[in-house]
């Protein structure tokens, strides 16, 4: 599988009338990403507030996901489970129902070592012929793991292929791209970090962003691939401080505040999580009216 | 309320026949604990790998550490969940089969504010009349509060009244203490650091150590209690690596390890929580041997 | 050399008139803490603004502290110089002056690696016979040395015999402790700690709090010593707040603050160090007045 | 003054005869570097031991690059002095000799706050007409300034007009660029960043690297410059490990046994400071000869 390019997030919107996910907002969210150009649509990832929806909302959301996107462009499906086993049951569910891949994190309550990563990994993937994106993203998911764990699971474990890096550290894609001699892709997950990281070398940037602010990202991932140095840079910094924003403020929050800005989607992440206050609204409002992404 | 003392955390026996929770194990536990003269129980904690639970587990688990202590001391019960929703449910389920008290902590996939932090405690205690203890930690939970923000929270909200302090910072301690001119009560959380925490006016330490140690630690509690600074000083130090250890090797695969070193009870942590190498179990044995808590 | 108790730090006044040491005032200060009963007196610390005086200025305070204190207490010169062979001038200086002991801290540029500050530690050992304390303080000179790197150089190096440690982890004195089977000497440097500290088993408490606070320390640590748990609560909770202040806004500045405050000296730190805002002189008043150290 | 490009850092050689400074070999080290295609040359900085020299010793190399250097290139001179006084004295002397512009950072025992810390800088820029780099590298400073704050020195201090960003986090590079809406120009003193750095819009990498790797530092610059971003990545990832090694090894104590194994000066850093270990050299080496700096 070859994947590069924009990686699309979608949020998952919350029916106002019955309790759940309402999936024809959610495929209201999937066209805009489409319509923005993206290369690839993630399902399930921080932007869809996964870590927050019932097992049967889960697959709800990654079967809808698949069939409404209908092979456009590949669909990922992401797994942070807390047990192995319900990570393995999550990730056959996403090849039954035909997704192209998974993008597999350690979400956790204890600090997990090495060895109980590498099992965890090691038994989803044992457990289904998708490929498996390995996505590192302590911030959320409370466990670190180096580049070189990383790619010694790329290694050793049949199905991992890829990696997704969070951290903000741009010296972790370095050593990616060092170690692996260039050969494991890896992929940006630090919004504000995108121009750098494509510039060391990542194959693509996943980003809810396209969600706001339709084909800028992918501009910017076109810019930097042509080599246009100038240009990519400007777009990098007029897109930077929403990119910062969107990251500190809560991607869920932030998006599903900005959707309602722009007219096209109202409602509300689920709680603790809430929606940003008045005065966050404004600032965003404020960014969008500049990246030119509010209709007049 | 008036909790004090050792507050004693069984760990959760699985079961080899059925999946699911073994509970007449968890009586065996309990007896443990009851042995080792705790001062409550309280189910469900880290220790008692609540995050790796269905919640039919929990709800077992809950219900059958309140009837099995039937009173002898208090029962809390640890409530982490994902969502709100979930925690309220679960804080409904604790009152309503009879225990004394929950222990709310934060668990977070994205970093909860403040906001979203006081309407997840606010809303669990209008869904209860039990007492709740607000309980930081970060190294696991993923999200820190501090002294000030958690006493604005025993100020503000209805049953908040008590604070555990997990973090492993002796200051967060001492600011609990000043800030509310010592009217609240807090508890030590951080095993290797009981005899400081106690010494700065801890009302008690929250710890799975009794199951493997006796009654250790409340010998421990009564020399800080009595004065007897050498006698306090010498038990703590006595006791010292192991509850490093039990901390740094995680606390159920610790205790598990340990049962089965003692001959007491078999059984492996959920994965993908792995036993004890047979490196550091022998380092456990060790440690547990020169306490005399393995019978010849 | 038996040493333990409070050791009591000085400031460095600087003279109005000439550019340099007042060593006139200096004796004020040596005596207000041999009035506060203090066990022993550390010229050139932090307090002192060692790092801030011309070696001419630097052997000036060295010399006068040791004939002024004149044997009623022990005297530790601090050596916290970049290079070694300054250092080794340093300790040089202090043995033929009569001081009894020198605290050597790896002040440092570049963060030294364990063979740099072994050999650093090494070479002022051959070069006196001063009795060594190792002093860690990684806030202020940028190097952290673990308990076990500071044990193996008490160990190998001859007169490195003491450690002072000024982390405010108290995990770090429990390794001391434990990994020298309590038979290495540590001392708290860190103010807001030291009840727990003394209670962790350290044999004393380095401080400049008495220049401003009397013997109010002393009591402290007698409290502690006489097993009083609930005394030695009492008296720390009493001066936590300020001890906590002195060290955050600044030792030398914080000190000379209130002297001044006090009527006793007047003086400023020497740049870049500023004097207390007005805002903070006034804190400092109100938790002097407090603590019964203005006289009405 | 309009900086760019590669701001070369000599190191200092000492001389095994004389206890000093070997001022003919650092006409050789700087000759290295102007055959490096330097764009400007630093001296006394991290690089250059300034922090372990004597005053004699700071002027003589002071003195002697400007000299040497003669107008080929700027010459810019580092002043990291513990007392504001002192950095005065040393900024005067660098006007006094001709030099182009000083680097000033707040090296720093007691942690300075924005107000000591604005003083420090206003007070060297009262004193002489230089302009002045506002340097920020709390690695071996102890003292960490933020963009924002470093931008209100650029405002509110005359000669205050450049900054170098040494912290390696990337975003400190966004933050300058935007909140300086692109008119204040930065520097990278990040080695292994330097792709990163310059993509973001550096005017240019503050390194001691071509004291060792000759002109590929420069290549890297102007390929990022010309928009060759498949070469420039070529390049940064060439010299990467070779970058990333000097920083962590120490930049004197790596410089100076490369130039040894070069067979072009030998000589070790001042204690502390130690050589690079038997082990570590051949890894220098090796780097050395792949990078194709070292004669057949």
């Amino acid at each position: 599988m070859n994947l590069s390019g924009i990686i699309g997030y979608p949020i998952t919107p919350f029916s106002d009338l019955i309790k759940g996910v309402d999936l024809e907002k959610l495929g209201i969210v999937i066209d805009i990403l489409l319509d923005a150009k993206v290369d690839a649509i993630a399902a399930l990832g921080s932007a869809g507030e996964a870590a927050y929806l019932t097992k049967f909302e889960w697959e709800q959301v990654a079967k809808y996901t698949v069939k409404y996107v209908d092979g456009k462009v590949p669909v990922v499906i992401g797994v942070a489970e807390l047990t192995t086993e319900q990570a393995i049951e999550r990730a056959k569910y996403a090849h039954a129902i035909g997704a192209d891949m998974i993008m597999v994190s350690p979400f956790s309550y204890y600090k997990l070592n090495e060895a109980e990563l590498f099992q965890h990994y090691e038994s989803i993937s044992n457990a289904t012929p998708l490929p498996i994106m390995i996505y590192n993203n302590p911030a959320t998911c409370g466990v670190d793991m180096s580049p070189k764990f990383m790619l010694t699971m790329v290694d050793g474990i049949k199905n991992a292929c890829m990696i997704k890096e969070s951290t903000g550290d741009i010296q972790r894609m370095h050593k990616i791209h060092k170690l692996s001699k260039g050969k494991v892709p890896f992929f940006n997950g630090c919004n504000h970090m995108a121009l750098e990281a494509l510039t060391a070398g990542a194959s693509g940037w996943c980003t809810t962003a396209p969600c706001l602010i339709g084909d800028q990202p992918k501009q910017l991932f076109d810019a930097v691939k042509q080599g246009d140095k100038d240009k990519a840079q400007a777009l990098f910094y007029q897109q930077y401080e929403f990119l910062e924003f969107i990251v500190t403020s809560g991607l869920a929050a932030a998006v599903k505040s900005g959707l309602s800005i722009q007219g096209k989607l109202d409602g509300e992440p689920r709680k603790p999580l809430l929606p940003l206050t008045k005065s966050a609204q404004k600032t965003l409002r404020n960014m969008l009216t500049e990246l030119d992404c509010i209709k007049a």
